[in-house]
């Protein structure tokens, strides 16, 4: 009964057996390999466009150089209040690209405002060097409250980047989950909505070690080879990330594990809320489920071998939980199985 | 006949069934599982001390994440000048620590003089802040150039550094390679002769990404947790590398693999010799050998399949390489078979 | 009619006179004069206590490399939303820290609430490398709003900053008109309230440039002598600096100046509230006047040659500004008369 | 008796009298004045082609931001081995373009060959992200070792640059000294030769802190404001550095002042080597003698008042210089007079 996080699970068979399957033989390193080729040729297909693909070891390192790409002198990101990249990485966006700011812009549920984001980004009139200069707009799909944006909503984004003539980014950790929630195609849901860059993420779908930075415009991507490598980022062994994505993207299978983990939240979430011993601080919509609970019944579960994490309260939600309730989090992944949510189930009974 | 380099090389059996064994099952992200801390304990067994290990990506980044727990404003590192953190990592000692130097020292085939080392530190008394500060001293064991620093040369280097006040770094991208041709223990090849930090690499050695900062003083990391996390090196699923050290340490494996690359290395080394085709720049140590051939035979000889690389030719060198001839590097990993070499023997005849 | 900035003001006579009396001649250069020397140690008189003091080029450099002086990896320092730091420097706290974050915290009129602040701080039991660490607190006396932490206010936040085991910074770019108006004396105002690092601010109180970093113990000051010379922020002519101060600290110069700046905005208050065309945003406490007025009134003054900003208004004086009308800020400094306080007044009637 | 450095003397009366004139009153700040615009001008004039001029706190900070303009990830700069970039400035060009290299090339004396530089570069075909790219070429106009580039010299590193696709910068702390030399003119030695960006020092030569990075091409400069400002390098009062440049520039003194320290450094010369106590490293170019003499002639001149540093033996030179001599430098400036080398004529015979 392990909903801490989708990293939490290992890696899905098929990885597995794709990993197994180029793990002998010599070939060319540091991505030269042929299959390292193969596997950047499938994004092209995937994105329905000629696109550049850079591996990486860690999301936090696909944000942080994706940013670091489009940095400039004084340069200020606009991110989500809650995105990963201001309350998770530890300072490695401001780190890795020599010292841009990442400025929070609120909005409900993760998802930024658009209004607020326009608001927020200072006009070419209004622009000295004291303030500093807008870089780029980062967007989280699925978001870190498992909300998503629609098609429309990130073409909102999108063209208010555009207008102020910065790049869009999306942090696609959870990129899958969100796609398979949509309905949609890669192409759709990002560069025909407005993104430039993503970080393209296969880490918490099943892959043990699978992150890619997606550059929409090859020519965008001139300096990203020596971004990388002085970056440290550069596998030697590569072809065993290429190995990943290519079982990854194979015959729609990361699609299969995003719809299985999306399907296991909403059975989840079903689950905790008609226990009628908590509520859902908010409809689910990829594969994370938050739900407000009284304390003890934490303490209840945790005590029983569930695990989860509580959460911080975003503030819109702060008057709907009493002083002796929590906030929680609940993740499902590839590795879910109906076993662990009826066994929740019974637990909560 | 592959003997570009040792990272051409797969993932050994042995490390693909660790990685198997790990797959599966829930355990908790970012170096907090069982299988995380059994590891870092095996690393304490292995050098006899408790030593404190951070699993990161590249050897790269544990290089330069290393120089970075060492720099302070205007630090200068002092390293052999074919160093690979000089020749081979784009920079990444200079971003990572935010500025440090990499000052080059002379030495015979790939080894720092340690007369030169100790005139190249300036003393106490001609510091000024103009100049910058010596921050440590950082040595590649087996080097650059497949020699080997005996104990007594490691001990006399780490002397010139405690002398000076500086932490000694030691590049262990080829370790075991060195350890088993020293015939020693880590030991005695680490702490014991002064080295205070040490990159100690899987990779080339038979795992796909397995490489870690060993601090020998678990007080010097303090830091390092918030270095790595920073530098986007801190693996979620970091199981997997544990999973490739649990395997790679057990039974003496990573000995034994490394003593198979080095006597395919003095094997290879014979066959060059012998052909009467080229003569060795120098005698391997390691894993790695150094011929000196006619410009028309290394042509010959890429054709024919065979793969390895032109390399610069050391200063002392150069007046014994003719002007139709050029140095080239072959490189033995756990992957060289006796029918490789053989293979490329016939092709010599 | 001068009310746009203090540092749109020149040079005091006795500044000059300072940096004419030092003008000829020959002194060792970088800090090493006896001019230099003896200025230091008159910093230690004025702080009654062995202190640490860097001339630096400019406010933001010294902001920036006392942060740059309690850095982190990862490291989060604390600081007002409208703090110079944040507002102002084009992200210099970041850059020249290697990465740091400043983040905001809200409180009335430019100061710190506390509790917020206490709030903000994670605990030790919460701090996971994700987050980074707190690594210091900084405040500005007197506040960007014209404010003044009273010497409980500063005590308090001293003793928050203690608890949670962090430095605390105090930004004194208008440090004399805090000092005056409080009638209180520096060591005061600094370290008997809990104050680590200062940085000093001469120019906007009559010198051209005479800004400095001031550590109330100087042990913890090691590195900044390499720390500012990697910033290019050791000037060669040292002493024209130190000249300045000696002129500006001479017979409680800095004092009569900021004096008369402080003076000049309660008389310029009361000018601009009497005129019964407008109405102070608050009370001033230093030497900036905050006042809302008619977008149209203050079209008007500026055509009259009467210089001031506009203004961001502040959250809790947002209901109060109506939409036609505009929140502006007017600066006093040595160099405002009576005169330009009259014509002021002429044109408002 | 003083020969320590140049920086070492004070201000000129003229200088000291510019900024006398432009202390007083109110004028726009953060070089938005219409002094500092008539001073940007004048540069156009001096260069004879719209220059973008932007004045930094130190000579140090021009070189680093000169090249942070330039950098690119794993950049590298090519400049002369004893370059101040790489000798004395604590490692500021590698902290301020977040993590450059600087390259050392020899030549003789200071001036980098420009064989050796055509060798260093590498060529196109074999840049991989591991060696990082090549960005810039730096050269010193006068050198270190008080020697001058001509005119052809500087075209033939240019035409190299240039080969290479890279920019060349020219430190100039000490321009007016080379430029009255070579008797030409400011265009003749810098963009009509290749030069692009310029270091511009008016410290050394009279100044109390003049000192200022010249972009030939302003559309090179877009991103400049931001990275000086960012930098803490944007003086508030910046009039009081365009005061300095105006006096510097006005009526020819600047060159006025070099042409007569160059005549000191020319006399002072004669003075050493006709006392037949020592005799001369190289013949001076510019204000810097370089003189070998017995180390204890170096003590009774230091016990007699005369004032000059000990200086390191170039390879060039280290056969020439006995082990009871020692390299000294001895530097004039325009606060030089007759008297004092007289006087020490003295102390020689």
């Amino acid at each position: 009964m392990i909903f801490s996080s989708d990293n939490w699970a290992g890696a899905h068979p098929r990885i597995m057996e794709g990993l197994a399957r180029h793990a002998g033989g010599f070939s060319p390193a540091y991505g030269n390999s042929d299959l390292d080729k193969a596997v950047e040729a499938k994004f092209s297909d995937v994105f329905e466009r000629d696109v550049a693909v850079f591996f990486v070891a860690t999301g936090t390192a696909a944000n942080s150089l994706a940013m670091a790409s489009l940095a400039k002198p004084g340069g200020v990101v606009f991110a989500h209040r809650e995105a990963h990249m201001i309350e998770d990485e530890s300072g490695a966006p401001e780190y890795l690209t020599g010292g841009a700011r990442v400025k929070p812009v609120d909005g409900p549920l993760g998802r930024i405002d658009p209004a607020l984001l326009d608001a927020a980004i200072p006009g070419p009139l209004t622009r000295v060097p004291h303030g500093g200069q807008p870089v780029a707009v980062s967007i989280t799909q699925s978001t870190e409250s498992g909300t998503i944006y629609s098609l429309d909503e990130i073409a909102a984004i999108g063209a208010i980047a555009k207008k102020h003539g910065l790049p869009l980014h999306m942090d696609g950790a959870r990129f899958a989950n969100a796609l398979v929630a949509l309905d949609t195609t890669p192409a759709e849901m990002t560069w025909k909505r407005g993104v430039d860059v993503l970080s393209f993420g296969g880490t918490k779908n099943g892959c043990w070690c699978a992150e890619a930075v997606v550059f929409m415009d090859p020519s965008a991507a001139e300096q990203f080879p020596y971004l990388r490598m002085r970056a440290g980022q550069l596998f030697s062994k590569s072809r065993f990330v290429a190995a990943q994505f290519e079982a990854y993207l194979a015959d729609g299978h990361w699609l299969t594990t995003a719809r299985h983990a999306n399907a296991m939240a909403a059975r989840l979430a079903d689950v905790l809320q008609n226990s009628n011993r908590m509520r859902l601080g908010w409809q689910p919509q990829a594969n994370e489920v938050f739900a407000i609970m009284p304390v003890a019944l934490m303490e209840e579960l945790t005590r029983k071998g569930v695990r989860f994490y509580g959460w911080t309260t975003p503030d819109v939600l702060k008057s709907e939980v009493a002083p002796d309730e929590t906030l929680c989090r609940f993740v499902t992944s590839f590795a879910t199985t109906e076993g662990d949510i009826e066994n929740l189930a019974k637990n909560l009974r």
